[in-house]
């Protein structure tokens, strides 16, 4: 019997999953679960319910360090936020799907399979990593038999398997974010429950003092947090829960999906927000105002070829290069004041800031104000010829 | 004695001014305050002061509904924010301009005077006003003479002016918002005071229960606050009371000035951020993605004119058009949680919605799944044969 | 039996869906062939080929001057152009789409069908407007039952209908433009033979002195060429003639497909290229440089949407009504001279021109020289401190 | 007496600005002239000009070789061109002003002069450089003295300097271009006279059969034509020399200024434009469609960084390095038709080609047609919805 990898959670479509790729496609199953930062348990539990389902080999691969490291330093460094949210589950799943790869071509398996239903992006995302970097088949079973929650609900009782049906809605998670959608969610009149959140305080339960946090970066990527150097997998997880008690990282937002609908989702996104937050504080005394536009509309272009899938697209490996050269001089310090749901930056140093303070001053004397007389005087000339030719 | 007309505020630069049009160039001075929605005492201080000077004429100038209405409107409708400040400052000047060009008309006047100096955005905002619209002569004093605010004291002091010395930072404010400089703020590394701020609670001091606001929309325009219908200046006056109370407003940032200089700027905008926000979640429930990331751009433009002196360039009309078009459909309902510098979109609604429930469901089994799995083998390909190619 | 109408050219593709639909499909077939420029032989023979196949009912609609009038014009003021291309089929297909809406509802049938393949553009671009403007099944015999051409000509012969078989390349042809592809073509490597070209001479055969041409425009549109004031179909017919004789015309690019394909294109648009330079060429004297600039951003965005089968997006709209406020001044004359494939502007004339010759003059006087240093001086500021840093 | 450096051509204005130096700022003056190839008479007759006017020491800098490798080459790469125009004068300033700097700092001057007037671009373009990459200070002694054409000379004649007064365009000339201006070429209704082109025959008087020419590109530079490999700067020269002959090269264009005017220029740059058209051609084969669009866009803002002198900006250095990764695939070989005027690429060869011709042939039969049903069905979505809304 031919092999096939599973990307594998756990959850009701993975589970699912691995009993019809054993009847239906008539496959033998190896599931194998990366460790991107999800819960634990999450991870346990993954292994457990492998071993209960009677899967041959489980992999649990742990690709914490790689996902900060890889992928998360270039969301950073790169401000990648599409449409108000950074990327979290988009930025993970290119690296899932090499893992996976890699498991396929050690098992010689035939094809790799995933959960994904044919409403979402993460089809996209597997397949096109799939596709572009390996010639492995693809088998999608959900979407094969275009199966809805309930019916895979009743499929998975006839095959004695019992789900924890406590789950309204669907959730997934690794170090860099929560998205949390379905059920009520799906109507963007609801206001979302408080029980939904699980990294971030309420502001009304947040801290009730404001909290001062220093952060650090070197080239573009935080390297200490209150003065502690740490590896950026740690680091990110300290910002979470620093920023998460001051209620800071919620977002709600109508997302345009890449099929083209419009979904409401929430996030939870404590340590994206502020590190991003601090990044950008950075840039805005280092980098001249030519190179803040130019990295803007590159921000926007490299979150738009990650949510839509594009992670393998040269393009991004192109704007990487910019990137990188621009950060070289994104090293110093940011402080901020994080307190009940908002960030302000409070101050901000680097060797490279571009900013003056001589030249600025009221008290300057040795600069000739009278000099920018001329520069006035043609500024906007095109605009008053076309104002005196309209009267 | 030919007439000039000079823009006058009581402050040190224009009081100097009218000494120094006076004695330096000989010429009578008539003053004109234009109330945009500054504090009344500013707006009464100003008359005094022009009497005080022993002013023949001086006028003040009721132009707040215009500008809430001609300029902020525009303000909202394209989300004109430059570098994360909404433009409050910049959105006033031209309306000033206009407003002194009419006075100056009136008065048969030979020029036009204005008390900035040679360092900031404000000389090109109204110089280029008043050379598209008229063909008045522009005399700034100030910048001519190139003057410290140390030797505007002196000059002062030696004709007997008697300016309130307590004025460390220098101040701007209109409706719109307030802008704070100067001093210790100059420097990035330095926090602002608490005392700086007027409008805006601190996070600690905000109100401790958080705050829900329905605001209303018409073409793109807020027309309501909790149902209470009110004219666009008085909603602005609302909602900075509203915002400011919940610590909503506080902006620091290192802003790029017109002729080059990164400058640390200090705003308070409680109003301005509330009805933006708002406004930009009505936007995504109802524009298309296409039309999102057109707005973006134009976004950026727009405050990119209105910052750097160009509202009479035609560009700036020309977005008008497109952006009147769309926001026919930014009519709804928007409600937002205010908490201790936080707003959160909790829900929103709109004839012209183009979020699709039944089309998202996970329950939905009309649409076949598997039709997308072609979109997804074409999707990314040009990456895909790039990646083949380069192993 | 129900009834479904068919867009009709007489051609391999649409003939055999004739036979497809009534065999395969059950249907009763309407023929309707559009008429938007193509030569007056093929809107006859698609007639006469409608009747020897026995079908019941043929359209022929005469869609010229809409074209001309409703889109094209679209087409010259955005200066629409993907890839090089001025999209002659890709701005037809929208109009052709609604009039066979059109004959589908006076015909009460059930659905509409095309005859395109599962390879190229065109079905997007139908399905697209069908979609949005009409709830009509559709049906896609050729793509549904994944036939070659090959297969298609066994199929039309084993049904005894005769197809001329001397086409050995793919063409499309309306006022617009000619897309000539297939066979030898398809590689980037071969040459293109000059038999494909039907509209324009080589510029070895071109005219063998130069062609002076003055082109007039009005809120930029073309309205007279050489003086004479013509409808635009007609005018553009001119344009055909005038600039195929000398050379102009021919495109020969890589393009990418909406599928992601590369693909090798040949496109004879003599008449296009010819009023879009002149359009240009005027747009340079009358708009200001910052309408330049947003104006090739729009045109980008705008033959985007129209090649990516677009037509309906509310955007499209939106751009029109800042594109038509900025032609409001692209009235005038421009001169151009052609010669064996190359246009050069001679000379444009308009009374919306920004161009100031007293200004730009090296006599000029008046303005002091001088007081361009104070400019100078600021100018590139931040990239000066970014170098001195840099040492 | 101190010494200044005067960038020298042996032109009215660099030749009246000797005698100004030398009488109104009592300096003592070095000349350099940077051999950039411009005409060898010219730089000889510079060298004699010095010695006539008794200049005590006078410099000629080879450059070429640096000009095309390190310049022009980064103009291919980028596709710089500015309103049309491939940007010949301004590329050739920065490095001027960088070995006007080493002569400075060789002579141990006080001062580095340009004989620029105050109307152009070139004023900002050498100073810009200077400013930032040395502490010199800078004499423009035409615009600190706001002198006419006229006034220098008579100034000129007083002085017994004779200019040979047939001049009566301004040219400016090196290898990648010449420009030339001045005079009835101001008004954009006078059509340029045959008399004022050197490098490129009118298309009446080109060559009369059509050339065929290979070039070939190794990491986005050309590196040999019809098979002869040669350096850069010699490769122009002989692009200059094949394209000139069938008439290729001529641009009559309405540029905008620095300083906001609107100006009439009238280019020669027949190289540019075959190596530029060839590069985009090869790009067309082998970048995919994002990274096409993007570098487009890095394009226009390359070349608005080059012409509006911030060669030093760091912008530019950032986007070299995106440029420079995406041409490491631009290797191969481009064939071109040229003819009385024009260019048509006829075929594109390269081992990183992303055309497929397997995949877009009409007889392919492996990959099933009706896949891409579901991503026609998909499209446009957002747009079905809003018209179905608005109906």
């Amino acid at each position: 019997m031919e092999k096939v990898v599973l990307a594998f959670s756990g959850g009701l479509d993975t589970t699912v999953c691995v009993k019809l790729l054993e009847e239906e496609y008539d496959l033998e199953v190896v599931t194998a679960c990366v460790d991107v930062g999800q819960p634990k348990e999450e991870v346990e539990k993954a292994e457990e319910a492998a071993k209960n389902l009677g899967v041959k080999k489980h992999y649990t691969i742990d690709a914490k360090d790689e996902f900060a490291n890889e992928y998360i330093s270039k969301g950073i460094k790169s401000n990648a936020v599409y449409e108000g949210y950074p990327l979290s589950t988009a930025l993970a799943r290119p690296l899932i799907a090499m893992k996976i790869i890699e498991v396929a071509l050690k098992e010689n398996a035939k094809a790799i399979a995933h959960g994904c239903t044919g409403k979402g992006n993460d089809q996209f995302r597997f397949e096109a990593v799939i596709r572009s970097m390996s010639d492995f088949d693809i088998v999608a079973p959900i979407r094969d038999l275009n199966l809805t929650r309930t019916e895979e609900q009743e499929y998975a009782e006839k095959h004695g398997i019992h789900i924890s049906s406590d789950k309204i809605y669907s959730i997934d998670e690794n170090v860099w974010g929560r998205s949390i959608e379905g059920d009520i969610l799906e109507d963007p009149a609801n206001e979302p429950p408080e029980e939904i959140y699980a990294w971030t305080a309420s502001s009304e339960n947040a801290k009730d003092r404001p909290t001062k946090v220093a952060i650090e970066f070197e080239e573009g990527v935080p390297i200490a947090i209150d003065g502690r150097i740490m590896p950026l997998f740690e680091l990110i997880e300290e910002a979470n829960k620093i920023a998460g008690e001051s209620g800071i990282g919620r977002i709600d937002t109508i997302e345009n999906r890449m099929i083209g609908l419009k979904s409401r989702e929430i996030y939870e996104v404590p340590g994206a927000l502020l590190l991003i937050r601090a990044h950008q504080a950075l840039e805005e005394l280092v980098l001249t105002k030519d190179e803040i536009l130019f990295s803007e509309y590159m921000s926007t272009k490299y979150a738009d070829l990650v949510y839509n899938a594009l992670w393998q697209e040269p393009l991004r490996d192109d704007m990487d290069q910019a990137i990188d050269n621009m950060q070289l001089r994104v090293t110093g310090k940011v402080v901020l004041k994080l307190f009940k749901g908002s960030i302000l930056p409070l101050s901000r140093e680097s060797d490279y800031s571009l900013h003056d303070i001589e030249h600025i001053s009221f008290e300057d004397k040795e600069n000739d104000q009278k000099e920018v007389e001329g520069m006035i005087k043609h500024h906007g000339l095109q605009a008053a010829i076309y104002q005196k030719l309209n009267k």
